[in-house]
């Protein structure tokens, strides 16, 4: 018998895509679906990046150099400085999105077998690239009574194995919204240097900060070479399907390995590299337009769970989600059930089961995790809809 | 001591960039350098298919779907049927790059310690993409004695263990440039067939052949379980930067496990991808004029090569390569010296020692590939300074 691989079979499906079928029929039976389930922003992608390539003029679409156009690289350089990041443009290699980013950073920092410590909830893919890399992800987990914070330090070394390798923290989080702060960063910079450990910081969200002001790992002094910067300009620009992210260290060792894993790979694309160096120049503005609207949706989201009986919204500092308690038991079964067996005023809403971004099993079956990617009148057809839900769904435990 | 990985150790640098450095220090002397190292074809990419990414008018650069956008994946189904290869767009998973097609057949299908075999010399990041998956390559020698063609089944026998799994061709050959038969791929499913194989069939220069028709892996009757074919946009249309391949099968269990892959990280490129769509509908005279101007270059070089004193060059049957016997003892050497120490009216060229393509130890080491990507004139040139080098190399063999 011809088999798949092992690691084919132990891949997680991705926990958001996995009720795409189900919103797939109530769409065909004429119901409006309020996408809360995934990170794909309806904010348009600034003008100028977008007319970067299609004003762009060459002849032949070649392979860029593997570690990015210098030109992007350099204009990068100028970005992470705006944000108090000082790195050469040697110490940047532009990525395929921040997933090769996460990828070439267990690749050249991990091997099979070794571990990756993970605050839980955390971003379900973390796991696929882990299964990928042969790593094994150990959990510790956050809790909601706290807003998801960074666990007390003694979790972390009651976790920490001969095989430990690498702590991910992703600031400001998703799935949480929640946005470390400089003492959270301290504590991780005292065990990665005690236990000599890397720090993967993604930091996707840098931008969406609503509470308090992002402090990077790249601006811990003292553990330079530990640090890995897992970045993207999908969320920050509005372009998931760009598909450029960047990998970022001090570590020359690392910087060698990770630049033999992007020339395995060629090139990273090399249309949206001319979109990701046009936004660099984007007035300084641009974010306090996106953050003001983020920051109405959130308001809209957290007042409007609060307000449901049996419902706990922690604030969200950063990003543009949050995980969320709900009077229910099965967190799966309930945003199937939304698809398959309800509707309110013609519409229903998607939401991410929690459970998918947890890694311990049996934890997330209360929670969701809600993104508010959407305009605030649909955010609020949206909360109609679970409010309603909640008071007749058959598994509610209120 | 923070350690890289072992698997960031063993993975190899590529052999055709790593002359880069003397390239540019050559430049930089006032040299002109015919770069006949690297497959990044001179021919424009065609204007339609850039014109389509310039004209495109949506307002949000989204993620697209995770195999791919369904209106390129229903044109490719028509491209493929154009080729006799009768598939459906749910047995086509869009890939970033051909490279995100082999490292997706790798996870699917072998598991660490798995062996592939690979009649060598082969493209060198296969070898990369197998560190990444802790698969073990396994090459049997193809021999210029022979044009490269495919080893005698005999060769494969001897080397198939119970921890083989797949068979990788690549078909015209990079690096060789050679056009396997219809016969020999007989053979190859007869032997995957016996020994419950898979069969990778790497066919990115599937229009580059002047030898012959050329016979797809997919069109093999029996075992259609078995083939995977890694595919890409990159030299069929000139457009490498473009980042867009395909994973083509009709097995499902593989097809679901690539899924998951594929779901990771969430999408291919999205630009690129409303080109890939476009050039399907590129005339289909489109490739006779760029065959015809690859021929004329093929010749030029295979000529020219058989005209000089000890050198040794099959005449390719496709792809735009050759791997070519020069009087020399050490290709790493040599290709470096007419980089540092030569010049021939003002000009040098920069080829890749075949070393770095083959996977046993001291083969290749007579042998160079070289990419016959530039126009006539310069080829002439570039063979003019090869033919004075040879003269005058210090550790010519003649």
């Amino acid at each position: 018998m011809l088999t798949i691989s092992q690691r084919g079979y132990e891949m997680p499906a991705s926990p958001i895509r996995k009720l795409v079928p189900y919103a797939e029929q109530a769409k065909k039976k004429g119901l409006t679906v309020f996408h809360l389930n995934i990170g794909q922003p309806d904010i348009e992608t600034p003008k100028p990046v977008l007319d970067a390539v299609r004003h762009s003029d060459f002849k032949v679409l070649e392979y860029s150099h593997s570690a990015g156009n210098e030109s992007y690289r350099k204009k990068l350089v100028q970005y992470y400085a705006g944000k108090g990041i000082d790195v050469n443009h040697q110490q940047i290699i532009v990525t395929t999105g921040g997933s090769e980013a996460i990828l070439f950073g267990f690749m050249a920092c991990l091997d099979p077998g070794d571990e990756v410590i993970i605050p839980e909830p955390f971003y379900a893919n973390y796991n696929g690239f882990a299964v990928e890399a042969g790593v094994k992800v150990v959990p510790i987990t956050a809790s909601i009574e706290t807003g998801f914070a960074l666990p007390p330090i003694a979790d972390f070394e009651q976790k920490i194995t001969p095989r430990t390798k690498a702590i991910i923290i992703c600031n400001p989080n998703n799935p949480t919204g929640y946005l470390y702060s400089r003492e959270e960063l301290d504590t991780l910079k005292e065990i990665v240097k005690k236990h000599n450990l890397y720090l993967f910081s993604d930091e996707a969200y840098r931008e969406f900060c609503y509470t308090g002001t992002h402090f990077s790992a790249m601006q811990l002094e003292g553990i330079e070479d530990h640090v890995l910067l897992m970045d993207t300009i999908s969320k920050r620009y509005s372009a998931c399907g760009g598909r450029i992210g960047a990998l970022v260290t001090k570590n020359q060792a690392v910087l060698d390995a990770v630049m033999k894993f992007a020339q395995a790979r060629l090139s990273p694309p090399s249309f949206a590299q001319i979109a990701g160096e046009a936004a660099i120049d984007l007035p300084e503005n641009y974010f306090d337009t996106i953050k003001e609207e983020y920051l109405k949706r959130r308001d809209a989201v957290v007042s409007r769970l609060n307000a449901m009986p049996g419902v706990t919204c922690p604030n969200p500092g950063g990003a543009f989600y949050a995980v969320v308690e709900l009077p229910i038991s099965d967190s799966d079964h309930f945003c199937q059930w939304l698809l398959e067996s309800f509707e309110h005023n013609g519409a229903t809403v998607m939401m991410a089961p929690a459970t998918g971004f947890y890694q311990t099993p049996g934890l997330g079956k209360k929670e969701v995790r809600i993104a508010y990617v959407l305009n605030e009148d649909a955010i609020h057809k949206a909360m109609d809809c679970l409010e309603a839900a909640l008071k007749v769904y058959p598994g509610r435990t209120l």
